[in-house]
């Protein structure tokens, strides 16, 4: 029997507005939609906490036995500068400033976005599709809404009449606004406007003579309108209903909800079963912004080069510190909690080291068949890794304080517990140990700590032959001792 | 003055058969393009030569202060089985065998690729634009081509028609072929064929009920032919003219010579300025082959995992190894070979340290500036890298023999050496110094010969107390220590 029948998976689904029970359309088979990155500057750090929340997803989908298709789309036309279908395409104007064709943009940031990810341990999604590799079924979609009456051409653009859609359906329902009072906020359409009403979004848009990036079509040369290429390559990868579609909470609307018109208008179903949002990241309690000066991106992360830091953290620390938190929780990154965080994450590792060298045998009363119940309990409900690091941490306590040769369990449980533990450590949270490199940087440490005892028996033997040989031949080697008040420490040349 | 005003490059123009003076169409500016790869399989190790090649070429070229924009494609659909316009898609059929979507496979082999390249150093393409981005573009020139005459559309396909296209122009000019040796050579059309003749090729192709990568067209659903994306993808990024077309020798015929002629008929103009063809490999003096069990992948030549070596060798050394050929030459992949040049990159990278710690002062008879002009007419004469190397190593044979405290160089020439040195080893061939987690390893490698020696000093003097504490503590960091006839040796657990 696979995982997944075993167990019944909550989650909170952002449209009906409560926890749901996870049932799969097509299971084994899931597919899970989630909106990607516009690769026009690098990856900031809130973008990064959604696309790990959605990794964790995945992952525990995948843990459970699901064969997930998981798709995320990266946006490299067609997004402009802000969502009144106005300004200049976001990769577009970088192009111009830098002087660079607006590809070579897409290409720097994309190669950028996969490497941040990479470091973080994303698995890479099972198809990345482009804006701009989908052209033709955005334009075949554009079609099909304006054949159902629910878009019309004006000057070489279309725009979607939420109007119209209204009428039938519930423009506004993800988001929870009611069109009415979308319509009192919006400002009187100038005149200039070709939309007939302030709503309405485009679906193509007509390129002005500046526009790089255009296309033909039969309105003439143009491009697709941003909320369209989501609606497209899900459903072309997904089918016209698929199970889970994720994004950042900041997509709800308006994103989010013209893709939900516009499924409905182009196929006559919704497409999406299960909407689920991440939350965003705060720093010192207050919002990102890059005009205030309150950011922090990944690369000053890992390396500490920043005023907001004391030092950098590993990107597996990073992550853990993010799976503390529940992905729809707000959450803040300060210096103070990252430094928590790795004093934890350590704490954990070493933990699961110790854990590997257990015994079976004696007496206990860490009930692992519970643990394990528990844990996928908080999995269960909705994701909630923060509970579920919880009970790692118990495992921990115990490991910490059991004779290492005796530890009180059966040769069955011992299994067990080692097994969920490097499950739901490495496999669903997608941690990583300490790598290799850091690895062989500790053998060295442990190596150097033995030579620096010796050679200090050495010398309180007054055998100064030996002990200038090691530290000669350390020099040799390019490593320098230095004698201290508090002992002898060692650099590398 | 920038250094491609004080060079003259020359290279070997495939399509005149001589080596021709570079000049470029709009200096400082220089347009590349190199056919990529079709991802529905690992990549090979000749195509890793092929593209290792062109990565020299354009670090070359950026070293001479060009501003270089490298395009390399990436074929995800139209690469059919064979060159006759039959048989499966060859990324829709690993699709259909593995039951995967097509995009998956395109996903999971282009992120492969990018991995390898990255190993090995490649500096990823300005733009590395896909078959599926552009199908719009593509179709464009299919009209384009048909408005030329040049092409004729049969049942829902579209063939370049040779014969028409070669009453003004001469078909099989780059591969050196007649249209007459051509078509003797071809078998009789069995009269179910849509061509009129036998050496027309698709550049639209009617899709088959199964054929899953489809597109609407004109003439109805149905995919690009292979060779019409290079046309259209290199003069959307490049130019209606470019300057530089690379691709492995195999790819001359026929894939280029219908580039040619698809440029030609679409824009009136040949496209490319110079072609440029790398060769290929051979192992043990024998065609790599799957059905023969003669082929070595990048990842066993980096692990040694194979019964083709007797061990692994790092991404940098199997570099320096292509780098030792000329990149039009074959060449041959052998263990002792590797073996060989593991040796010389080992001698050039000790002799690239030494040359860093030389002082000036005193005298010598080694003439840099002549040294370095030799350098650069190597490169200049069609990116001649076996040549710089033996040069590199005349340097290095200075450096081993100088006296560090007084080398016989003065200020200028040792700065001009060690610039010179960096340049063309790190910058030009595109080598990488023992990583930093190589260099850890050695430290502890000779962290642990010195503990091992400490060791026998005190077993030689009976100090058991001594030699037993030093085996304990090391294997309580996992490291153990193995007595044989021929002395200690550790491993790490």
């Amino acid at each position: 029997m696979a995982l997944y029948e075993e167990n019944e998976l909550y989650l909170y689904n952002s449209l009906t507005r409560k926890k749901e029970k996870f049932e799969a359309l097509n299971a084994p088979l899931v597919g899970m939609y989630v909106c990607g990155p516009t690769v026009y500057s690098d990856v900031h750090l809130g973008n990064c906490r959604t696309f790990i929340s959605f990794d964790m997803v995945y992952r525990y989908l995948t843990h459970l036995g699901y064969k997930v298709r998981y798709v995320r789309n990266i946006t490299d036309a067609g997004h402009l500068e802000n969502d009144a279908d106005e300004g200049e395409d976001k990769i577009g104007k970088k192009a111009r400033l830098e002087e660079l064709e607006p590809m070579e943009i897409v290409q720097r940031y994309t190669l950028g976005f996969r490497e941040v990810m990479g470091k973080f341990n994303a698995i890479p999604p099972s198809i990345e599709p482009t804006a701009t590799g989908h052209i033709i079924e955005q334009i075949e979609t554009v079609k099909k809404i304006m054949e159902a009456g629910m878009a019309y051409e004006v000057n070489g653009s279309v725009y979607f009449d939420v109007e119209q859609y209204n009428t039938d359906n519930h423009y506004g329902k993800l988001s929870g606004r009611k069109i009415e009072e979308l319509q009192s906020g919006t400002r009187e359409l100038d005149g200039q406007s070709e939309k007939r009403n302030p709503l309405d979004f485009a679906i193509w848009k007509k390129a002005s003579p500046a526009h790089i990036m255009r296309w033909n079509s039969p309105w003439g040369e143009g491009f697709p309108g941003w909320h369209l290429e989501c609606s497209v390559m899900s459903t072309k990868y997904l089918g016209e209903q698929f199970d889970i579609h994720g994004g950042g909470m900041d997509l709800k609307f308006p994103h989010h909800e013209c893709e939900i018109a516009q499924n409905k208008a182009a196929n006559g179903d919704e497409a999406v079963r299960y909407w689920m949002h991440g939350n965003m990241l705060t720093l010192n309690g207050q919002r990102m912004s890059k005009s205030t000066g309150n950011t922090l991106n990944p690369g000053e992360l890992f390396t500490g080069n920043t005023d907001k830091l004391t030092k950098g953290f590993a990107p597996s620390v990073v992550r853990f510190f993010m799976m503390q938190a529940h992905y729809a929780s707000q959450f803040d990154f300060s210096n103070e909690a990252l430094l928590a965080a790795e004093k934890g994450f350590n704490r954990l590792m070493e933990g699961w080291q110790k854990l590997q060298q257990l015994r079976s045998g004696g007496t206990s009363d860490f009930n692992v068949t519970q643990w394990k119940q528990a844990c996928y309990a908080a999995m269960n409900d909705d994701f909630n890794t923060p509970i579920l690091i919880a009970h790692l941490f118990e495992a921990v306590r115990f490991v910490n304080a059991a004779d290492p040769n005796a530890s009180g369990l059966s040769d069955v449980d011992l299994d067990s517990l080692q097994t969920s533990m490097h499950a739901f450590i490495f496999d669903v949270l997608g941690l990583e140990e300490a790598n290799e490199q850091e690895g062989q940087h500790n053998k060295l440490d442990g190596v150097m700590e033995l030579l620096i005892k010796l050679r200090k028996a050495a010398r309180d033997d007054k055998n100064w032959a030996l002990s200038d040989k090691i530290r000669d031949e350390l020099d040799a080697l390019g490593i320098q001792l230095k004698d201290g008040k508090d002992g002898t420490t060692y650099s590398i040349n």
